[in-house]
């Protein structure tokens, strides 16, 4: 069975040379390129999973510690994904990961098949033989929506991989052996260091079950993840070994030998090994179920979810939830390229948040207790700094349900937290406080004033406000008083200012909707805090003291230290999203504004403020516009105020043909979770949620030649490029449902309710 | 109200000096004493607590670390219960003791009262201004049932503690300060070290209320203990540490200050301080509730069990239960030392196992998971070895329905347990396999056989089995093959055999009883192991190798290194309680039998031998036998097969003399969560059951004049020893109901039927 899949899997590339860029109506999977992002920054993982599955499982080309003798690695910043495309070695296939993001966690349950004598450690990449990791080649390595498959080059392993929601599916092709092993590896993980296991719990249940918890520090600071193990075969043998230092106490349980086939294990940090005998070709299916709550949930989950050995059926399965995702999407395009990117940004948008619940809804709280998710599906892993920009917009629009959830469990969190805080950036019941911002409140509110999340809107307004009005949190006590973070006190101020006063415009479009004046009012006056930070002498936002004197010592090209993060004050002081209007007024007005935006597409970014700005690599930027961090990305939308509104068309166009390519190193920086795939598809289709909160696209330049989206209740989105042409990629007219367009502006009511996107394409601006 | 209490404690120590034994009919709580056993090898505890509570909340007088860089530090042992008499300094006051144990766990949420700065370690007995502890004085201390009161010198603050099952109430009475503190010390706890913290996880939900949980590894390897706090006045202030040693990684929350307010915290080690102002003479009271579920659980039990700050109803409450228990036994004796001693084991045979489960019935099983009880009510901190042997048979007799929820609570650790193992000595959803032998075995079939456990027999008779069977535990495969433990491979190979003997012999009685012939036979023919260590040709129990040879350099009265536990082979080759005829014939008949007894209780043990037997004091001896081990506890009842009977009558009363007094002193060896006390209270009403599983109790010489034991369902139970006293040791004759007793016996059966046993006693002996 497994010869037949590989077959399939041979023609499905063979299917993939299509000449044109209209995409099949089915299988749309087959557009799926898992390794796009997985080179460089793009910090995408090439594993196996389904649509925010829980079990994300893909392989581990290293796993370097974060800190060594309390001194950080550096290192660790290339593994947030846990693989690198240009590394020669595998050390195992873990069952959790993040997509994109810049900073890292999990890596829980790390699986590797040997033959010989067992290793426990990994060994490193420059002698792979010194440990249980082994070379592979990308030759024999196929990543797939929903399925992996590599051969380990040491002992000749074929390893395969797949999933259903909470289930991660091994299968391993053996050759000959009395000496074959799956390795579990329960102390390895990402941005790991000497003490983030906290505990580890192991119980054989049988020759074929093991159940137990991994907990951790890190990032999450309180997290464990329970897990249920089952093997298809039978282990003849197996074993385990405690790496506990500074252990004193191990009481009574000397009175067995743990290492040796012992049922129930604990420590700080435990290995094991499961031992088989395999004939040659022989496959050994591993199920790992993962639970949020307990051992006996995760054992449900697989029973439920994979009630069988069918590995080509739970892939099926998978590829076929692909495919209803996909499917959405009927898009013809310049290239076959662009349909690549085109639907492995869908993929890569349909992985993060991810569903932290188990089948029979129950999930682990912020307060650490355990909750029944009532009438919605629980998720976890909110990026919220990057995903509220573009990502849960686009759900907005083509996935509402989902995201309606996500708000949900976004005020879960919320009534779960004992600071009365909606998350900043929250993961397996934890809050980690990464990046800048109160951004749950665009979420929050865009996703209302869209009509999508229906649940209490008062009680979100509360949340919203509540979070707002927490002064310990990085600087909001000085922002309400001040009506800025000052920069003494913050070492973000300007960005911390500029997005509180954008999320602050958010609250207050709630509070109108809602009738809440004085709310309204407040916040609406908060919302114009950006203004306190402009330093008109010098034209760029500036970090501003307690006293009241902006920063001295201030370059504006760099970002480092001085009040910004992930953008130098060059990006920055475009980030007034809710009132772009007004800020071209400030900054000087529409000329003065555009030859801003022209400078910073234009200009050289000098090799040592680039090594100040995060997260990108040198393709990541154009000019000093970087788009591979996300402050800028409403950025190329602001020509539509200028009097060029053409030069936002041809810079769209511009940076989806730099920023967005095939191939492993494709993406410029961290995908984000999948914001910066979630820009691609509404630049793609020609539009583009510049403050969301302000239930309106503003129009751009389409890329599609044409697309059907489907919509929630079967409506259809129709977008019709004109004249589509690598070269014409300026707008001379735009019509929806016939009708013209003006003013660069769609309402989601229009575009939500269906109907026809009509672009007219042409090779000159029209100025 | 706490000066009227105070009063009425005073008045209550007044009525203690009643001239005659006979006990008053209510409030008998004023003859607990629970500062007996507090001293030297007691290991009792003098805190408040309620009849098997969740919560046994005493002053803790030093925390001796279990080792110093990895040594062990010996002194650890003293503190056992966490309070020592003769101690100078109270360190604080925690919610969880074990009563008269010898190795330790436990003293969670350390609670202490100061004033003035902040100090947040304990500083040392000889230093107690380096910390927060505090001298005391013995004349400012009352310890009843249920109440606990002392004065801390060091600020002059009184501090009094009550209890529910699950919620420790403390009441502290301040001088004036606006520098009035709680610390809540969260790192401490009985038999600590360096890395016995696993997690700790705190959120302070408002200025009066605080959840979290303390995870620990130690003897139970992984344990966590829920709590809610909630004090009675609002904290104007509060601030924590964090200890951790060896933390790389503390992320993002470094945006906060932690240690100012900061309501919530999560580290490996933390400490916290609650500030107050306090006007001269201001009580602040303060809750603690525990769960071993959950926090939400832990809040809930406050609420239920604890709705208000009554704390004077709050101590009636738990000394009304107390008196229910108490009341149970209506007893007439010698002097009042005797109705101390009487009452204070009946509280001491009520402290252990403790209820190990929430209100809402929830309670963490042995597999970690959380668990319903249905049914019953679930306990833990089973020392089996100990308590087989009189407490469980004492609750059989006297408190029957508990005694079947116990042995619930063991057969749902069996169900459990991946090794399908009835408990060793198990404690907080953990099996710590501490001592020899599987005595709960010995527990169910006593319960079953005596009509007391009514649960499923022919599962409970498969635990057994099954925990019989566990090859790799203690030598169990190699007592199977061989018919003894070999001492090349075990280090307590003779204790371990006769136990396993005796235990067996217990399976093949409930074997029999349920018709399983095959399984009687195997265990009938495992209870005749003892044999197989006997060497004839020197009279004693000596340990054999794998190889069937005795062990050659062999000390008769050394206990360690030669195959003992808590006994040399003079006491244990005693062991055989199950067929003590078939011993006594073994060891050479009647005569030779009785000149060894005589030998035992006669002889004298050198120093260097008395310093190698474990958890006695000097006075836990007589001659070379061991009341303050239990190896012992059935020995004086063997003169009853000899021809001798009188010689048990004699000895019975002598160690009821010389091992239970009144005093902070008056135990000789650990009470041992009940089991001394047990010895004591069955003795002292004249039987005892040599061999439980045996439903016969052995007759010995009554302590009581008269005695009434109220028995389940009404009946009545009562002893009268005509011509009782000091001098009249001996027994003339025995009748049951009227009847001549020749034998020496009873069984359960008639007595648990009421009826009253009446002793004649006399000043000679019946030879």
């Amino acid at each position: 069975m497994n010869r037949n899949y590989i077959k399939l899997a041979k023609c499905f590339a063979l299917l993939m040379i299509p000449m044109l860029g209209n995409a099949q109506d089915s299988n749309l999977s087959q557009y799926v390129k898992p390794l796009i992002g997985t080179a460089k920054m793009g910090h995408t993982f090439p594993g196996a999973t389904v649509p925010f599955g829980s079990v994300q499982l893909s392989p581990e080309t290293d796993t370097i510690p974060y800190a060594v003798n309390g001194v950080y690695t550096g290192d660790v910043y290339k593994y947030c994904a846990g693989y690198q495309y240009d590394d020669p070695t595998i050390v195992g296939f873990s069952h959790t990961h993040f997509s994109g993001t810049g900073h890292s966690d999990l890596g829980d349950i790390l699986i590797m098949p040997t033959q010989g004598k067992v290793q426990l450690n990994p060994g490193t990449a420059d002698r792979p033989q010194d440990g249980y990791r082994s070379p592979y080649s990308h030759d024999n390595e196929v990543a797939e929506a929903n399925y992996y498959k590599v051969k380990l080059d040491k002992h000749n392993i074929h390893a395969e991989l797949t999933t259903s929601t909470r289930v991660g599916v091994h299968r391993y092709t053996f050759p000959a052996s009395d000496q074959s092993h799956l390795i579990l590896d329960l102390t390895s993980g990402i941005y790991n260091y000497d003490g983030k296991n906290v505990w580890t719990f192991v119980r054989v249940l049988n020759d074929s079950t093991i159940t137990g918890y991994r907990q951790t520090n890190g990032w999450a600071r309180t997290r464990t993840v329970y897990f249920a193990i089952k093997t298809s075969k039978a282990f003849k043998n197996y074993g385990a070994k405690y790496l506990d230092k500074n252990v004193q106490y191990k009481g009574f349980w000397r009175k067995f030998n743990q290492e040796d086939n012992f049922p129930e294990l604990a420590a700080h940090n435990i290995k094991m090994h499961l031992d088989f005998d395999t004939k040659e070709g022989e496959q050994v299916m591993m199920k790992v179920a993962l639970s949020p709550v307990s051992m006996k949930n995760a054992l449900e989950n697989m029973h439920a979810e994979t009630p069988n050995w069918d590995f080509e059926a739970i892939v099926g399965k998978g590829k076929s939830d692909w495919n209803r995702e996909l499917e959405k999407f009927k898009v013809d395009m310049l290239n076959k390229e662009d349909l690549v990117n085109f639907y492995t940004s869908v993929y890569h948008a349909n992985l993060m948040p991810t569903v932290y619940m188990d089948l029979n809804g129950e999930y682990k709280g912020l307060d650490q207790e355990i909750h029944k998710a009532e009438g919605f599906t629980n998720y976890t892993s909110f990026s919220l700094w990057d995903t509220f920009r573009a990502f849960h917009p686009w759900l907005n629009l083509v996935d509402p349900k989902r995201n309606s959830d996500m708000v949900a469990s976004m005020m879960a969190h919320h009534d779960q937290s004992v600071l009365n805080m909606l998350p900043i950036w929250s993961h397996y019941a934890n809050e980690n406080w990464c990046m800048s911002g109160y951004h749950s409140v665009s979420v929050v509110v865009d996703a209302i004033l869209k009509g999508v999340y229906k649940g209490d809107a008062e009680a979100a307004l509360n949340a919203c406000v509540q979070t707002a009005n927490v002064r310990r949190y990085e600087g909001i006590g000085d922002y309400i008083d001040l009506g800025y973070v000052p920069d003494d006190k913050n070492g973000t101020s300007v960005s911390n200012t500029l997005e509180y006063a954008y999320d602050d415009w958010c609250i207050a479009q709630l509070a109108e909707k809602l009738g809440k004046t004085e709310i309204a009012n407040e916040f609406n006056k908060r919302a114009q805090n950006w203004k306190n930070l402009y330093d008109e002498r010098i034209g760029f936002m500036r970090p501003k003291d307690s006293k009241g004197n902006f920063r001295e010592k201030f370059d504006v090209l760099d970002t480092h230290g001085q009040g910004f993060i992930e953008g130098n004050t060059w990006n920055y002081s475009l980030y007034v999203p809710h009132q772009p209007v007004e800020l071209m007024e400030t900054m000087g007005g529409q000329k003065r504004f555009e030859t801003y935006l022209d400078s910073l597409f234009t200009m050289h970014l000098p090799d040592k403020y680039f090594e100040n700005t995060e997260d990108i690599t040198r393709e990541g930027i154009i000019g000093n516009y970087v788009h591979g961090n996300e402050p800028s990305h409403h950025v190329a939308y602001l020509y539509n105020i200028t009097k060029s509104p053409w030069k936002a068309q041809e810079r769209i166009r511009q940076i989806i043909r730099n920023q967005y390519h095939n191939g492993p190193a494709g993406l410029g920086g961290n995908d984000d979770c999948g914001q910066m795939s979630a820009w691609y598809l509404f630049s793609s289709l020609g539009f583009y949620p510049v403050a969301p909160g302000d239930p309106h696209y503003w129009l751009g330049s389409p890329l599609v030649k044409s697309a059907e989206v489907k919509l929630e209740g079967g409506k259809l989105l129709k977008v019709l490029a004109k004249n589509q042409s690598e070269k014409n990629v300026y707008v001379s007219k735009v019509f929806w449902n016939g009708k013209e367009l003006k003013d660069f502006k769609i309402s989601h009511a229009d575009l939500s309710n269906g109907g026809e996107l009509q672009f007219v394409m042409a090779s000159k601006p029209k100025k």
